[in-house]
Formats: structure tokens, sequence, C-alpha cells
């Protein structure tokens, strides 16, 4: 180890591959979300799965300052580590909820932290009363009904079996009733309404708020809305059908070129000798791969571009890298370029996941660690 | 905030998914792989990706406690990462070998630690002399030739025009030449012997190591393996080419039950209306999901089993969970079992990948970062 260089370079310096997250845009969307819902309806922000990939941490304190107030995680350690940027940034009235309720083995945890855990089940329920006869204050609590998932949550019948006596539990808080729509990204499809009837059937009768619509109901109509609704895609600049609704683009993707080369024809490329080149090319090896969350199958579905012009990839994607097809490129153009770009904006996530079978969901959330997040803009 | 509670639950326990790795039988397996080798033959260790998902650290340590001293990795990041881990265990004899190499501003880096950069091209060279020069001794390094892959390299036509220099630069330290082979998991493929005899032919005539083998190649025969080499898959517990090379296991995956629910014939199950039980059923819902790196297509090509029983996913898979058929089992069954198995093998992740048409690296390397490692066993 050699000691007479002190200054170190940052981590993010040394990435190959690069999400660059636009926190204005990611403001302007909850503003735009917010609008669409009446006063009385409060917005809250989805920031489970590392913010859907982005940037749980920067992505929450950015819609903090833009006035977001409650966020859903799905893990308790979510929350924990989400608590830690809040509490560290004094922002100290954002509500943190937890998707995952109130797990056996959680309970000290729930006491500890001001958290609102949304309780899916009886035994659920029966904790956060623990946690509230213990503390000698009701612990604030949300509770979900399951009308069409499967998933989490009471059944509608459960509900409305515990429901008499819930409101009347000294222990309890009820914030929210809350449901969650299967169908939201598809406007037309009959389990929408039968959903919200099936909610309001259970919950209307009892004076405790009503929380139903993600992202796709916001842009339901107004019915769906009730007093919060919980948006999570759509922040990150894409309607989950897909439509325009004057969302901003909030991210972009781009690697490094790590290497240029010239081939003859005849060269393979890549693993598996799956690729020869039909003719002499010119070619660049960029630092993103499959670990990386550039999955293989996407090479034939997506094209990199350089200096704004397409270069498809070639071969077989590698763990750590990709290589891609530059001979068309001027050697200026190349010369000028330090990257590629993968995914330019938001609408590309979509875009490469229509093409690929999937959802921007699954292409966002699975972009990997070792890509480095560079975060500009913000209120 | 309520500070009567002072311990903490540590954030492995609120974790709903669960890496289990066996360091034993990494261990073990490293020194299988150690032993197909001549003794002169030295066997480093591929740790890059995290460790191929498994946690870069903890693997890279317990390979060094068997008798690993070479550690591959790809970004200088993941070698900043590794030196800290083995610094603060006093590994202090371990060498981290840096396959991106010297990358235009990493020159700093490169300096401060003692990481041997994989020099790809003749503007890396060029660095690492720099280097060399500027501390006043030579850098060790390794020169990389490209022989089929057109990924990272030298071309053997730009290596033979360098090496006669090379050698005699006092500021470098060359301490291999190494390739990398295209079709290595496929032991007839005539590339293999084409890029032996390539990358002997501009090699051999140099006085300096040689290192070709990756895991594939360990077993190709004492050709392939020359003075290192560096498997990284059949460390973990696969052989490349889905061979039995009395490999041991080293990982499996399993997930904790959230909720189970006995749900009547015709109840949607999941997102998009796309399952209706056929007849009443009882199913539960597991903490895993596409975030985690259970991938939607997974879906109807894995199963997950509790108590041994095959449990199919039902509907589509969310992004922090799916839906699993747990209808055939017993009370008993179930009233025991706090958890379902996703992959109970290193074996299973290959099942997994021919299924749904990948492979097992790219299912490894995308387990998510909120699945919980949990480590056993070790020398």
């Amino acid at each position: 180890m050699d000691n007479n260089i002190t200054s170190l370079p940052a981590a993010p310096h040394a990435a190959t591959s690069h999400l660059m997250v636009n926190l204005s845009a990611l403001c302007d969307n909850w503003q735009r979300l917010d609008s669409l819902s009446s006063n009385s309806c409060q917005t809250a922000a989805v920031v489970k799965a590392n913010g859907y990939g982005l940037g749980m941490e920067a992505v929450s304190q950015a819609l903090y300052h833009t006035g977001c107030r409650s966020f859903f995680v799905a893990r308790l350690e979510e929350a924990i580590s989400l608590n830690d940027a809040f509490t560290a940034n004094e922002m100290f009235d954002a509500k943190i909820y937890v998707l995952d309720g109130i797990r056996k083995g959680d309970e000290s945890a729930f006491h500890h932290y001001s958290f609102i855990p949304v309780c899916n089940d009886a035994a659920q329920i029966a904790r956060a009363e623990d946690i509230g006869v213990k503390q000698g204050r009701p612990l604030t609590c949300v509770i979900h009904i399951d009308t069409a998932m499967s998933r989490l949550g009471l059944s509608v019948d459960e509900f409305a079996r515990l429901a008499p006596t819930l409101a009347s539990r000294a222990s309890l808080s009820i914030s929210y009733i809350m449901s969650h729509l299967a169908c939201a990204d598809d406007a037309d499809h009959p389990l929408n309404h039968a959903q919200l009837a099936r909610f309001r059937d259970v919950s209307d009768r009892y004076d405790i708020r009503q929380c139903l619509g993600n992202s796709g109901a916001l842009f339901l109509g107004t019915d769906f809305h009730l007093d919060m609704t919980r948006p999570g895609l759509s922040l990150y600049g894409l309607a989950p059908d897909g439509s325009d609704q004057h969302l901003s683009s909030v991210f972009s993707w781009t690697t490094d070129i790590l290497q240029i080369r010239e081939v003859e024809a005849g060269t393979n490329v890549g693993y598996g000798g799956s690729y020869q080149t039909p003719h002499p090319m010119r070619l660049a090896t960029v630092g993103t791969g499959y670990a990386d969350g550039l999955l293989r199958h996407f090479a034939p579905h997506l094209t990199l571009h350089i200096a704004g012009k397409p270069c498809p990839i070639i071969g077989r994607i590698s763990m750590d890298s990709c290589v891609i097809d530059v001979s068309h490129l001027s050697e200026t153009e190349l010369n000028q370029a330090s990257q590629a770009t993968i995914l330019e904006t938001s609408a590309d996530a979509a875009s490469l996941a229509a093409k690929t079978d999937t959802i921007a969901y699954e292409i966002m959330t699975n972009i990997g660690a070792r890509v480095a997040r560079h975060y500009h803009g913000g209120v």
C-alpha cells in the first residue's frame, strides 16, 4: 500500500455503467399526479425495490422536498434504510408505510420506529394491538383488504367479520383501509370497477379513510382516488398502460466505451461462437453486461446509441460487458464519444419491455448494484 | 421515535428472501479445481459481479482461508471493496486482478492500491508504465490478448508488434499474459484448440507466465491450464457445460411464506386477471418477486417446494412477491413450514437457466440486493 496519494477516486467514477436520474422530472411527475386528485386526497409515493431501481433514498428525499409525506416500501429493511435517510436530513414528519406488515419477529422494530404497518391478516392486526398496548398509545396502522389479487390482505369476509370491533380497539389507530387493483393498467377491464365496488361495499360503512389507487388508478378517474393515492411507476415517468399522461422522463442509462477495435470478416464475437462478422467491422466494447441488468435476451431487441446513431448489440451479452457495432460511425464521432446510451428515456424502458415480453418495472428494478446512480435537478 | 428499545433487529432478519451460501462446499470446489492442474499451476478465483451474486467479500475470504491468493474482479470499484475486506482481515498477501484494466482517470487508484491491472490495449499499457515511473518501481500487470472474443484485449497483431519491447520496459513487471476462451463450455468446439494455438503462438516466445483457463478450460485437459487457471462458475458448484465434475452445491435460495389463504373457484390471482382458479384452492404468498431476481418469465418454468412437495407459481410474479399453489399440502405441513424453496442446489439454477433459454451465471448475478445472504461452513 502506497500512502503518498491521499485523495482516492470516488466509487462512482470507477463505474462503467450509469443511471442518470432527473429529480426535477420526478418531482414534476409527483406534482402532476397530485394535481389529478382533489385537494382532500393525499398523494403518497411508492419507493420500494430501491425506488424502482433509481435509488430509494435520493428519490424519497427529492419527493419530500416537493411536498410528499407518505412513502410506501415493501420490506421492514427498506423502511429502516429510508428512515435513516429521512432522520439524517431532519425530515421527521415523513410517514413510512410497510406493505409486508408486522411479521413475526418484527415487533420490536415496529415498537422502536414510527413505521405504519399495512396489516394483511388477523395475526398482523393482533401484533399491532400488542405493540399499541405495550407502548401505551394506539399504534397507527393500515388494514389491507384483498379484492382480487389473492396476494396479501384480509379477504372481504374476514374484514367484514373483524371490522365491527376494529374501530373500537383502543390500542389501534387505523389511518386507512386499503386495497390493490389487479388490472389498473387496462382502463376497460371490468375488474377495476368490480374491485372498487367490493372495496367500498365493505369499507364505506366505517368512518375510516380509504386508499386504493396505484399509478394506473390515478388515470381511471376520480372515483378511484378516494382519500389517498399511491403512485409508483408514474412517478418515474411511465403510465402503466403506456399512454401519454404528460409525465416527464426521469432516467436514462448510459455505459462507458471500454475499447474500440477493427476486425476482419469472419471474426468471432462473444461467447459460443454464435456470431461471425460478415464483413470487416469496427466494434466497441461497453461496460454493461447481464450482471448489471442488461439481460442476455435483450440483445436482438435493444439498440444502443452513440452520437444519436443506432449501434446494435453484436454476439452474446457477457457478464460485465457487451459488444456493439460502430462500423458506421465516423472517426470524429468515435473520438468524441466516451459513452453509449442504453436507454435514453423512461419510455425506452417501456419500449424494451414490450419487445421482450415483460414490463418496465422489471427492467428498472433489475438494474444492478454496480450501475452508478447519478442525480441531478430537484426542487 | 421511541428509545425504550435499544437492541434493534439485524437487517437480515427482516428479509423475506434468503440465499444460503455453503462456504465449505465453495472451498471444497476450489480444492477440487486446484487439484486438476499441476502443482506449478496456480488456481485463482473469479469473484466479480458480487461473487457471482453470492457475496464477493464472504466468498473471497473463505477462498483465501483455503489457500487461494489471486482474485479476479471486473471493475475498479469491486477491487476497492474487496481490498477493504481483505485489509480488515489482515489478508495482506491476496492479489486483486482488475479485468477492466487502468481506465482514464483510474491512475491514482492504481498508484495507491496494489491492484494488478489487466491491460487491454496500448493506452492501458502506457498508463501502467506511467504509474511504474511515478512510483519508482515496476507496476505489476497482466497483458490481455484477444484470441476470439473480440471483447477486450490487444489483438494478436498488436501484441506481436508491442511484445519485443514490453519485456524490457523497466517500469512494467508483466506477471502473466492472458486470453479468454469463447467456447470452453463445449469441449468439442474447434475454437478451443484454435484459441490455445493462437495464444501460444504469440506468447510462447516470451519468458512470461501464461493464463488462459476459465472454469470450462479446467475440464478441457492440462494443455489448457498453463501457469494459472481462473475458475468462476465452477467454484459456485456448476460446470459450464452442465456435466458432473464432482463439484458440490454451494447455494440454495429460499423465501418466507407471507400469507396463506383459501380461495373459491373463479378467483383472480395476481396482476392482469390472467389467472382464475379452476377450483377452490389454498394459496401461499411468498416474499420474493421480480425485483429480487425472480423474473416474470420464470413463472411457468419454476416450481417452488414446501416440505419437499412441488408448489407451482400461480398467476404473474409481482415485484415483491409471488403466489404458489399449496392446495395439496397437509395442514401439518403448512403449519410447520415458514419458507418455500426456490432453488435447492446450484444445479437447480442451471436447470432453470436451461428452461428459460439463459445461463446460470445470469440467474445468479441477478439475485437482488434485498435477498439476504446467509453464510455457513468455511475452513
